[in-house]
This record gives structure tokens, C-alpha cells and sequence, in this order.
């Protein structure tokens, strides 16, 4: 079964909003198994507006509407929607009396403007609006659904949710079912040209890489009537990427990789420390962005200048002045430094040039020195990274969780 | 001059992802005063990516296409478009050799896949990619324009400012000037609702106001053939909203919150360090995140666990023991103890309960104290603050910045 989304507003238009409905409703959608081959966005144009509902309806079963419910005369969704499935709009009694009772609810004084909201097609599912005033509605004709539904995300999701899934499941037969594991330490690239066969040949379970920042994210998916189908249909191809990427597939749970490593710092409390130049405070902002993260993590000190890091990490001026602030002997001392300074079982550290000025030849923007401070001793590794400021510092956040991530493996 | 939309990636279509990069497009032609009627979205698949891009070519002068430039073999928008727009693709060896040295800096390796990524429309104008490997281009025929961006947003967006843009601007006509007050201190509906006459009647400028976390944009927008007509149209209008909002107004630049503070500091060489408890290290982050932070900020200290509080900040005992580390009196020691370890003019401190855990009834979860220490004296001020965790780390960050603000405009 395949359905189409069509987002009505001038607004998304202007990238004044995101368009997080087109999302929850793809989502959704996508996961009782129904394929969404098009989403498009329109303004509130009649003649636009009703193009795209014709467009859909000649090519998918399902053509789902959102937004333009509202009472100004500039919300027309609901108007052309029905003219094109051929149908008059008439005043619908029950949803009159709710937006009434919704009024005297909130204490709000309602306009005649409002009443236009209770105009329905004059056969039609209503949908009503459990967060707000607009009811939706579905129009079935000659197999196919017309679905309209309110703009506002709450009232948007709570709709579908209630009375538009069901629906739909109910038209439904199967499910897909996706498994998306996370790959760290390796280039699409190069996951692409080892799968290249396989991603080629294997048309269910599909496999499909996609390029995060510093991450690869592999999604199988398939169609099944069952959880437990679904699994075994994909369990040999998934056996078959885990034995070409295992130690680079960090998680498949939905989990991005600071949080999986933080998972296992709580998990195995494995208290933490940060000494930071380059990051700036970006690696403690990451850890305490996790709540929790209290019970392993006391401290970590943006050591910014020269002086800081002598200061609290009892980096020695000797260093500084013959190796310089970024450099694989400074990096060394302030991991020592941090781990010292606040007890944690492990110390990391980063120095490095974030850009845009600061590059010399022998030190060009993107050298960064990351290091490691733990029972298992104390390593330090040279970065070569591309990029604006933002990505270096990201890229360099995303390093440091690796070097963690293999301490614990390894010690832990 | 219309410009349409077509994103490409069937992770847009499954809901993976929100589709960031149309709002940028569409925010950034907007400001340039290119109308979008259309966005769409499409899986990469060559029949329906080919019938998007034809609808498009009939109905606007500018197409863009953003995503499916990666190596892999399911990546076809270029070949679409190229074909589409009657061209072949050839190897552009310029892109192939930056490609290389991409690969050779960041030290991964290169494969045969990435060389596609060279193969680029016999006549186009090249577009290359400061953040990544995927060039884009712009093919020109029969007076419109098909241009072609990588998907992720850091490559999208600094490949859009720093080539398409310019493009664009040289093409389109008359412009659409715009200057947008940044507000902090008031709602959106206290802004909107003193200025419901003004939106109403200004149809040139139009005045727009949006809500961003914690801040109000009040956009002035009109269409001018040069700078001088646009300012000269805007004047009264900007006169009546600063008459209203003056003392909220704190930048007309595009600059936000942050980086106009962050300006003044610079600008004054006042320097500041931060010792953060419930933030984390992202006021540490937001500041490092400006070039040139290292002229004024030369430490910050991320004092998770009291311990720390007493460590690093000198913290009294007896005051955490009374008072709790969420507290006035520990805001006060900690913003003196941050000033005097690291020497700087002004230290700020912050302490609180982020949640989503560690409320109680006296102290509930959005309870956040912040402190400044300067030559003017010591302030603490007690915020109470809604949101997720995310969100009242965030809002604390801005009340900071906020405070420093005043103290800055007040003794410097």
C-alpha cells in the first residue's frame, strides 16, 4: 500500500517552521508498512494546493493532508481536498458542539470564524481533536483515502495516534520492520565498497548505509507480519555485516555513540574526568547532557590557556615551551594531569588547532592530540582532521569517546 | 524569480531524519527574495527522482537538489539531473585531486567508490565542498538552473553560503532586504500583541516575529533595488518597535545572544572564566565555540560534585552543608572562586536542578542559581525555569550571557 504526504503552509515554504509532521507521520507510517514514495509541501493556493491532492491521488492509495484547518479564510485545505474527491461540505452538529465546549473549556471567546471548523465532507470519517478545535477527517472513494488532518504537531499526532493509525493498520497487511546499527571508525566509503555485492543482491532484508557526521548509520529493513519473522529474515545478513564490521558497530539500539559509551561508564561506574583545550568544554556538555551522569562524572576543567594547564593539571612550562600546547607530550600531562587532580578512574584530554586561524605548516588547522589517562597507562593519539571549527570540535568529541570506549573494552 | 525544493533520500521518506536542509533552502531564498512555492521529497530512485525534476524544471526557473552525491551506487541525483538537463558526465579532475587530498589529510582511505563522486556535468559550474568530499554543481540551460548540493547539512549550508548564494543573488532582481531585531527578556506574545496593529497594517515592510528557544526575531522584510531604498523604507517602522523594545533589542546583525556578548568582551579585552554546575561545560563551549575566544577566556572549570565545588572554587563546607549546592550562598562562592583561581575580570558560576531527577517540593526541577563576580560587586539571581533537560541548560546559558551583559553595559 503506498501513501503520500502533502504538508500545507506558506510557512515551511519560508523555513520559518521545520517540518517535523512530514517526519512523525513518514515514521509512522513507515512502520505499520506502508510505503511513502513522495512528501511535498504547498502554500495555502488553492490552485496549487489542489494540483498536488490530484497528483497524489493518481499515484498512491493513501494521500494524507496536514495543515490548513485553522479559521481564517487562508486556510483552504479541507475545502479543496473535498472539491477534488467530490464532495460538498456541510456543517457537521457534533463537532460544532465540541468546539463550543472547547471554548468554554479554556475560558476563550469564540468567533464566528470558528464555526467553519465544523464544516465536514458530507460523507467522511471524523477524526476529532482531542488537543484543539479543528476536526480531520477521511474520505474514502473508489479505494483510495483522503486524510485530512490538523497543522499544529500536538493535535497532528494525538490524531493520528488515536484515529488514524488504527485505520490505517486495519487497511494494512504487514509491518516493516528496520534494525539500524551504528558504525564508528570507518567512512561510508569504505562500508559501502565491502557491501557494494551484498546491498546490490540483498533485496529483502534491503541494506542501506547513510553518512552522519563521523558515523555511518547501515539500516536492514524488511516487511513481515510478525517481530520474530522479520528477525530471522534478517539474522544472516546482519551475521554477515557483523562479521565484516563488528569492532566498528558500536550499537542497534537507536543509541548514539557518546550515549552507548556512557551507558557502559554508568553501567560498570567507571568514574571520568576532561581536560579540555580544543573542545572547550564540549566533552563535559556531552557526558552531563545524560541524566545520571552525576555518579560518574565529578569534574572536567577547560584548560584554554598555557597557564590554566600548568595550573591545574601540572603541566610543566619545559613541555609547553619545547613541544608547544598542542603536541603529543603536552596532551600526555594533561591526561596525567586530570586524572590526578580529580581521582577518577580515567583521565582524557584534548589540544589542538579548532581553526580558522592558528594553522602553521608543520601544525596546519585539524592536528589535534587526544589522550587517556587509566590503570592501563596513559596513550596519546595524533588527529588529522578536516573541517570548520564546529566539526573539528565534533570530530575530535566523537575520537575521544572511541579512545574511551576501547579502554573499557579492554580493562573493564 | 521561483525556485523549488527537491530533497532526495529515502531516510526522509522512513521518517529517520527531519528534513533541515529544505528549511535552511527555503529560509535562505526567502531572505534573498526568491519565491518557493514547491518542496518535495523522493527516495533515490532514478524514475521518480527524474519525474520530480522534470515537474520542477516546468514550473520554476531554479531547481535544487540536496542528497544521493555519495559514493554509493544507490546515490543518483547527480546522473538524474544530468541526464535530465541533456547532460553527460565526465571526470573533473580538479575535484578528483581535491577528493584525494581530502582522504590523504584526514588519513583515511580512498576507494574506488569515492571517485564517482569527481564525475561531473560536461558544462556546469563547479561547486566545491569545503566540508567533504561530494562537489555539487549548477547546470544552466534554456535560462534555468539546476543546481545540485550534498545532503549533509554542514556541507549543504557552507556550500550554499559560499557559492550558490552569490550565484543566486547575481540572478534575481530586485531583492528582498530584511533586518531582523534579536530580542531577549520578553515573550513572543507580549512582542506580538503590542504589535498586533503594527503587523497588520505594515504591508511594506512586513513585520514577522518568530519565536526562537528563549528569544523573539522580529523580522522587517521589503523588496528594493539597493540597500539605501530598503533602510529608507524600514526606518519608521524600526523606530516605532525600538521606541517599544529598545532595552530587549540586542542585536540587528544576525549575531545571537552568545556571540554579541561574546563581541563586547572581545572588543573591551574584558576577560571571563566560568565555573558551571548544572550546565556542564556549555557555557565553556558556547564561548570557545567563536574564534579568537582565547583573547579573553582562558579557563573554565566544571564543577559537577561538591567535592569539586570546594576543590577548585574554594567553596565553604558549612555553606554547602546549610545552605545545599543549589543555593544563593553557593552561587555567590562559587562565581568569587572561579574570578580569583583564574585572575579574570569577570566570573560567572551556575548551579541547579536540570532534571529530569533531583527536584523536590522546595527546590523543584528548573531551579537554577547564577552568579557574576566583577569589579561592580557580586549578583546572584534565582531562576526558575520550564523544559526539558536540554532545554533549561540552554536557558540558564542565555541568563548568563545575559548577565554578563549587563555588567558589561554598566561598568565597562
Amino acid at each position: 500500500m503506498k501513501a503520500e504526504i502533502i504538508s500545507v503552509g506558506t510557512e515551511i515554504l519560508l523555513g520559518e517552521i521545520l517540518n517535523t509532521d512530514a517526519q512523525f507521520l513518514s515514521a509512522e507510517l513507515s512502520e505499520i508498512g506502508i510505503d511513502v514514495y513522495h512528501q511535498c509541501v504547498v502554500g495555502d493556493n488553492e490552485k496549487r494546493l489542489a494540483a498536488a491532492v490530484d497528483e497524489a491521488l493518481s499515484r498512491s492509495d493513501i494521500v494524507i493532508a496536514s495543515g490548513g484547518l485553522g479559521p481564517t479564510p487562508d486556510d483552504i485545505t479541507k475545502e479543496v481536498v473535498a472539491k477534488q474527491m467530490g464532495e460538498a461540505l456541510v456543517m457537521h452538529e457534533e463537532s460544532l458542539a465540541r468546539i463550543r465546549q472547547y471554548f468554554a473549556k479554556t475560558g476563550r471567546v469564540m468567533t464566528k470564524n470558528n464555526e467553519k471548523q465544523a464544516m465536514l465532507p458530507e460523507h467522511c470519517i471524523v477524526l476529532p481533536n482531542n488537543n484543539g478545535t479543528a476536526p480531520g477527517c477521511i474520505i474514502e472513494k473508489n479505494g483510495k483515502a483522503a486524510i485530512v488532518l490538523p497543522g499544529p504537531p500536538s493535535e497532528l499526532t494525538r490524531m493520528f495516534t488515536e484515529s488514524v493509525k488504527p485505520y490505517l493498520q486495519k487497511r494494512s497487511m504487514s509491518k516493516l520492520y528496520t534494525k539500524t546499527l551504528h558504525i564508528f571508525g570507518i567512512g561510508e566509503s569504505n562500508v559501502a565498497s565491502e557491501l557494494t555485492e551484498l546491498m546490490e543482491k540483498s533485496a529483502d532484508p534491503t541494506v542501506a548505509p547513510s553518512a552522519k557526521t563521523g558515523e555511518v548509520y547501515l539500516r536492514l529493513a524488511t516487511k513481515a507480519r510478525t517481530e520474530e519473522e522479520a528477525m530471522k529474515k534478517m539474522s544472516d545478513t546482519e551475521a554477515l555485516i557483523r562479521s565484516k564490521f563488528g569492532r566498528y558497530i558500536y550499537s542497534d539500539d537507536g543509541k548514539n555513540f557518546p550515549e552507548t559509551v556512557f551507558g557502559k561508564l554508568l553501567l560498570k561506574k567507571i568514574t571520568l574526568s576532561c581536560a579540555e583545550s580544543c573542545t572547550g568544554g564540549l566533552i563535559a556538555k556531552t557526558i552531563t547532557d545524560f541524566p545520571g551522569s552525576s555518579e560518574i562524572f565529578s569534574e572536567g576543567i577547560v584548560t584554554y590557556s598555557n597557564e590554566a594547564k600548568k595550573k591545574y593539571l601540572g603541566v610543566r612550562a619545559e613541555t609547553l615551551d619545547s613541544f608547544g600546547a598542542v603536541s603529543n607530550q603536552t596532551a600526555r600531562e594533561m591526561a596525567d594531569g586530570i586524572r590526578k587532580a580529580s581521582g577518577s578512574c580515567i583521565g582524557v584530554c584534548t589540544t589542538g588547532i579548532a581553526g580558522p586561524g592558528g594553522g602553521t605548516d608543520e601544525k596546519p588547522v585539524g592536528t589535534v592530540f587526544i589522550g587517556i589517562s587509566s590503570p592501563a597507562g596513559t596513550e596519546v593519539r595524533k588527529l588529522s582532521l578536516s573541517g570548520d571549527r564546529g566539526k573539528i570540535r565534533y570530530l575530535t568529541t566523537l575520537n575521544v569517546f572511541a579512545l574511551i570506549n576501547e579502554i573499557i573494552d579492554k580493562i573493564y
